[in-house]
């Protein structure tokens, strides 16, 4: 099989679907493609949204192969008469759809191993435009496919980010990977807590400025999400290693005006940081959580291994759970209210005596909408981390939504802990 | 001032920015601005993204003209030589860029107010293309621009949504409301759990064929995501209302092939149904969970007013905090193992009568990556369900990585509560 792509090739992606065009829903394939295609030397130069409909697409998919070598369209493979992206790339190259014998005993093996009947509609996920190569889909039924022609790739995923991941680095990745450019794209993104996105910058400014005149220049953005703030860097290199030997040493530049606000040098996020600290000391935690509602114990355990250090976690979201779980005296409650910083050191001490381990965590707030008050306004949290030691304990007050207080509040915990573990 | 749109109108969007092609960013201007051109009838017929190239931009600029009546291009506008929207978009219509003295005054005013004399730089920002409108920016620099020629609209915004959001709100909508056409886009999604994506179809063809018949069509586009299947309607109405009452007919259609496997027809999240289940019912929850982490109780208190049903939550990761905070015998755990139904049931059992409440829910199982075997692979997940006159409990095999099993386990639990409060 020959591939035509060019040093330096120049992709781009379509996501296919109407309900792409919704306002709730976004392309996030782009992201995933994105950086796999950056990791082997090819720049995404546009991605582009359309709907199921025929002349839409076509319009887009010949613009795109006027001006890439690569185009990657995901979505639109599925079994049902709106799913056009099959079709589409077989008019825009002039050749016919086939029906592949393999593919379909393929599919119907697929509904067989789950004891059902193939539905007749899944046929049309057996068409394949003529001279295609087939991508084998192996956790759905849509399989993939590679098509070459006049200098151009084209490439064909499911929209499923669990069938189209395996999927592209399976089969697209290797078969990309010998007719990249000279050159590799690397990429490094630094985390901060407890600063605002122009402290970042007024700070980092001096340190990077240089950097652009460099060549290779490394670019860098800021990006303020929330809990945090993003620096990403990216540099090509020929070697990925000299690339990422160059982004090491602008990191540890980095770290000198910014440091120990900066939590991660290499986009960890701050729960797999915690881990990795309490891990290193040998410690445990347990969390006693109240309008967190079980974030803080649910992202803690996102990190595999987690069972290591996370010994449990209680929501107590009513007074008595807060006794009955965390040993909170009934009396705290009473003379200082749930959302007090007594009452955050009370759960941080009795989850942290009640499950024998180092660090216990104490959550209590008010992420609305209901429950504010004059005094104690929607977004007012207090989190209490206690130690062996002793304990702190801070009252803050955050803005958003409920889901957006919940992850501040999260957030504002782990980085006590990482602070304490660290200093 | 003319306006062009036709009824019926169609949009694009196109985000202009390098670091939106970058594998962290998305483009989420375009959601705000297909919520707020829906709303007054306009289709979003594509989305695009480019970068600060300018060939690029003018290749999808030119081909956005072909097929739309409005363009809606966002970013771009800053002051930097990177900052390429201005330009293109008066090449792309052959007219000259002139300096505007009234937005270059404004300009010197803001940065006045600040005490800080204007960068020459930021006089860039003051170019117009000839015969363009201004949209003032209360909350930046760079204006908005909205051009007319040849029967299409071009709308330029800033890219920041803080200046966005208020310019488009207070001039762009203005503007094209009275021109937008006599419908409006109504929209409405049902979601549904039990059912592969093509049964869903085959189910549902009958009922939606004809729709897509009927003056004017109701549109439908069938989703799968994580743990439920989602069904999209639209349709075109001349007031709201009357759009709405059509959808809600449909839903009522729909309801009756799907049955309880149809959990929520205008979008709501399967936790706020739950919720609302055991609101009605006056009954409360208590959740004991291993694999999950915590995220079952976390997505329960995503809900506003949760605290009125959710009493508690435990997470017990090791063997002794299962039996500390659910009761679950130790035998059980010997006898059986920690991911067994005997187990899951003891955990919904021992935290329904700890917490003296209606429902216990008990989660354990493996989500991996590590901790699975051949008779329990990653992903073997039971999930017990007990109530004051019994119990439920399935054992079930997800695929995914860590966070995908931690999801359908936690979705799994929420859909077995339903089913038998809806029972």
């Amino acid at each position: 099989m020959t591939c035509h792509l060019k040093p330096d090739a120049r992709a781009v992606t379509i996501a296919v679907g109407s309900e792409l065009l919704t306002p709730d829903r976004t392309d996030t394939n782009s992201l995933f493609v994105t950086a796999r295609l950056n990791a082997i030397g090819i720049d995404v130069a546009a991605k582009h949204v359309v709907g199921d409909r025929r002349l839409d697409l076509l319009a887009v998919l010949r613009e795109s192969l006027d001006h890439a070598d690569l185009v990657i369209l995901t979505g639109g493979l599925g079994p049902t008469a709106d799913d056009i992206t099959r079709a589409v790339v077989a008019e825009a190259f002039g050749v016919p759809l086939l029906e592949d014998g393999i593919v379909l005993e393929r599919i119907r093996r697929r509904f067989a191993a789950r004891g059902i009947a193939m539905p007749e509609i899944n046929r049309r996920q057996a068409l394949v435009p003529r001279g295609a190569t087939i991508l084998p889909n192996e956790n759905g039924t849509a399989p993939g496919l590679l098509f070459e022609r006049d200098g151009r790739t084209v490439v064909l995923l499911p929209g499923p980010p669990r069938e189209m991941h395996p999927m592209f680095e399976r089969f697209v990745a290797e078969h990309l990977a010998p007719y990249a450019g000279a050159t590799r794209i690397v990429r490094r993104v630094l985390c901060i807590t407890g600063r605002t996105e122009s402290q970042v910058d007024e700070l980092v400014q001096p340190v990077y400025g240089p950097w652009q005149q460099a060549d290779p220049p490394i670019a860098t953005s800021i990006l303020a999400t929330l809990g945090q703030i993003e620096l990403h860097l990216s540099v090509r290199a020929v070697a990925p290693a000299e690339g990422e030997a160059r982004l090491a040493r602008a990191a540890a530049q980095l770290r000198t005006v910014l440091g120990t606000d900066l939590f991660s040098d290499d986009g960890r996020s701050l729960e797999q940081v915690v881990g990795e600290r309490l891990l290193t000391r040998r410690w445990r935690i347990a969390v006693a959580e109240s309008c967190t509602g079980g974030l803080l114990s649910s992202r803690l355990t996102d990190v595999p291994g987690s069972s290591a250090y996370v010994d449990r976690g209680v929501v107590c979201y009513s007074n008595r759970a807060k006794t009955d779980l965390a040993d909170v005296p009934p009396a705290i409650i009473e003379q200082h209210g749930a959302v007090s910083e007594p009452a955050a050191v009370a759960m941080a001490e009795g989850i942290r005596l009640r499950a024998g381990v180092e660090v216990g965590v104490g959550i209590t707030g008010i992420a609305g909408p209901g429950g504010g008050s004059d005094t104690k306004p929607v977004g007012t949290v207090v989190v209490a981390i206690a130690y062996p030691d002793g304990h702190t304990v801070r009252t803050m007050r955050f803005v958003g939504g409920r889901e957006q207080i919940k992850f501040q509040s999260a957030q504002a915990a782990l980085d006590m802990v990482r602070r304490h573990l660290e200093g």
